[in-house]
C-alpha cells in the first residue's frame, strides 16, 4: 500500500506487496476496469523510479484487481483535456511510465486476466514477460471510438508480426489468449484457477537468479535490440566482461565446474 | 476501368471498381499470370497517387483475374532491358509502386488466390493485410532462374521470421497458405469459395471505422516501426493528440461513454 | 582436417570435409561438448575467412561430433581470463567468428543434435538455416551460473519474438526442437535418424542454385535487414541490376522462358 493512501478516504489506485524479493504491484481501480488515470500512471512511475535507484526487488509482478486487467486510458480524463498541447503532455507522461518498465533492473511479469485493451494491452506488451489466464482477451480497440491506438501500437509492433499487429489495430477486434501466445504477446496461458501458481512459479524462478546478472542482461536487452548487429555485439561483449567481474559470475562458474549447487547470489 | 482503356483494342491491365467506399483494384493480365509489367506497375502507381491526394476510398482491395494472383515481374521485359542503369531504373520504379501501398491513407488488403511468386509474393507482403484462399501458394522463386529475389526480400524480411524468410529465398520452394499464415505473411486463410466473402467482411469492418483515425494510424505505423522506441513514442503521442482534435474522436468517445452506438464518421 | 593438425598429438578441434561443393565443418571437441575455446573459434574463423576470398564452397554445413552440438564457451578459459580488458577481447573475438557466418558468400546450415546452449545456441541462431533432430534442445543457460548470455542474446533476439527470447534468457530453461521451430530458431525438425538425410537434402537444394545469385542475395540479406525500408529497396534494386548482368541470370531466364531446364551455373 502506498504511503499516501492513509490520508485519503478512498482506496489507493495502486497497491504494493513485497515478499521474498518479489514486489507485486496491483492496479486498484476495479470499478473503472483499472483505467490508467494520470494518478495511476504516476503511482506506477513512482514505484518504478524508486526501483531504478538503490535497493530494488528482484522481480516485479504487475497484477490487477477486479474483473479486468486494464481497459486502457481514462477516457473521461482524455475527453476533459481540451487542447492539443495538454493532450500531448498526457500521452508523453503515459509513455514515460511504459518505458520505465523496460528500464528498471528487475524483470516485470504481467499477470493478465479478463480484458487488456488499448493502453492496457500496451502495458502487457511492455512488460518483459506475461502470463495470461485462458479467458483473457486482448484488443487495441481505440479505432472503434475514432481514436486510433497509436501509443499502444509502438509496443504491439515490437512484440507481434507486422500484419497481425496491423489487423488488431485496424479492426479493434479481440484476440483470445491462445492467439496472443501464438503471436508472441504473452509467454504462457493457463486456466484461470492456475494463474497465481503459474505466475509465482515463473516469478520465483527468475527471482532466484543472480540479481547482478539479470540487471546486466535486462539493461542490454533493450539497448542492443535497437542497434545494428555489429554495435550490438560490441555492447554485449562489454556487458559480458563487466558481468564476469562480479563475484556472482565467478562463484557461479566455479560451482558449476566443481558440480556444486549454485551459490547464494549477492544482492545487487 | 482506367480512363485510357477506351482507346486501346486490348483490355486494360488494371481494373478499378468502387462500391461503398471500397475500391477494388484488379490485376488484369490473366494470360501472363498478372506479371508486373512496367505498364501495370505504373497503372497501380497512378491509382495510389490519386488516393494520396484529395478524396480517397476508405479501403482498397488488391485482387487479380485468372488462375494466379501474380507471378512477379515480366521476365521478357527484364530480359529485354540491356544495361545495368536501365535495369536499376526498372526495379526502382517497381519499389516506388510497392512503397506507395504503405503511404496512401486507406488500408490495402491483398485478396490472394492461386500463386503469388517473386514480386507477386512481395506485393502480398507489402499490403497492410492479406486474406488467402486455402489453395494459394507463395514463393520467392527467382533463385531458381539465377536471379535472386532481392527486392521481394525487403518486404519478406519485414513480415516473416528471419530464418523462414531466408529459407524461402534460398530454396525458391513454395509454401502453402497455412504456412504463410503461421509465418505472418497473411492474416486469414479460407476455402476458395469463401474468399470473396472473407475479404468483404474484413474490408467492410475496416471501412466502417473513422477514416481520419485510420489515416492517422496507418501513417504512424510505418514511420514508428523504423524508429527507436523513444522516438516512436514521441511520434505516437503527437499522433494521439492530433487524432483527439478531430470531431470523430470526440464524438466517438462521447458516444462510447454514454453507451450510444458509434457516430457517423466524417469523410477524411 | 586443418593443416596444422598433423604436427599435434591430439585430434584437431575442427574437421573439414568437402564433397560436391558442400563443405562440412565439424566441431570436434566431443569430450568437452564442443565448447568454443579460442582455438576452436579461431579455427572456425580461419575457415570462414578463406571462404570469403577466392574460391569457396557453394554451401557450408556446420555439424558437431559427440553427444552435443555445442555447450557454449569454454568456461575454464573464461574463468582463467583475469582482467576485464582480456575478457572483452575474448568475447569480441567470438563475435567476430559469429559475424563471419553471415558475411561469407555460401549459406551456412547448422546441423543440430543434442544440446545447443549459450554460445552454442547463438551459433545456431547465427547460421542462415538450421535443421534439428527431434531430441535437440536449446537454452541460453548462462543466467544459471551468474553470467547472463549477453552475446547469445544478440543473435537470439534477431531470430525469436521478443518475449520468447526474454523468457529463454531470464529462465535459462531448455526449449525442445518443436518449440525452437515455432519460435523461428530452426527451419526443420526431423527424427534423429533422418537428420543427415534432411540436411543433405536442404544442402543439396541450395548448393544447386547459381552461386553468383546466392552470393548477391546473402550479401544483401543482412545489409538491408538493418536499413530503413527506403534504403533497403535502393540497395535491393542495385543488387537486382547487378545480378541481371551475370550470365547465370540471363541464361536462367532464357531457359525458363523457353521451358528448358535450368542451365549449368557458373562457378562464382
Amino acid at each position: 500500500m502506498t504511503a499516501n493512501s492513509r490520508c485519503r478516504p478512498r482506496p489507493p489506485v495502486l497497491l504494493r506487496q513485497d515478499k521474498d524479493g518479489i514486489a507485486t504491484l496491483t492496479l486498484n481501480r476495479p470499478e473503472r476496469l483499472n483505467a490508467l488515470s494520470l494518478e495511476l500512471l504516476r503511482a506506477l512511475l513512482r514505484e518504478f523510479e524508486a526501483m531504478a535507484e538503490d535497493k530494488s526487488p528482484r522481480l516485479v509482478v504487475l497484477a490487477a484487481n477486479g474483473e479486468a486487467f486494464c481497459a486502457g486510458h481514462d477516457l473521461e480524463e482524455i475527453r476533459g483535456t481540451g487542447n492539443r498541447r495538454a493532450l500531448k503532455a498526457l500521452f508523453d507522461e503515459c509513455s514515460k511510465t511504459m518505458l520505465a518498465i523496460t528500464r528498471i533492473p528487475p524483470p516485470v511479469i504481467a499477470r493478465v486476466h479478463g480484458i487488456a485493451t488499448a493502453a492496457g494491452c500496451q502495458l502487457v506488451a511492455m512488460c518483459d514477460l506475461a502470463v495470461a489466464a485462458e479467458e483473457a482477451r486482448f484488443a487495441t480497440s481505440g479505432v472503434n471510438l475514432g481514436l486510433f491506438c497509436s501509443t499502444p501500437m509502438v509496443a504491439l509492433t515490437r512484440n507481434l508480426p507486422r500484419k497481425q499487429a496491423m489487423e488488431m489495430l485496424l479492426t479493434g477486434d479481440f484476440i483470445d489468449a491462445e492467439t496472443a501466445l501464438r503471436y508472441g504477446l504473452v509467454n504462457r496461458v493457463v486456466p484461470a484457477g492456475d494463474l497465481d501458481e503459474a505466475v509465482a512459479e515463473l516469478a520465483g524462478k527468475v527471482a532466484g537468479k543472480s540479481p547482478a546478472a539479470v540487471a546486466f542482461g535486462k539493461r542490454l536487452f533493450y539497448r542492443q535490440i535497437e542497434a545494428g548487429i555489429e554495435e550490438a555485439y560490441a555492447l554485449a561483449a562489454d556487458t559480458m566482461a563487466g558481468n564476469m567481474m562480479t563475484e556472482d559470475a565467478r562463484d557461479g562458474i566455479d560451482a558449476f565446474m566443481e558440480k556444486r549447487p549454485a551459490p547464494e547470489w549477492k544482492d545487487r
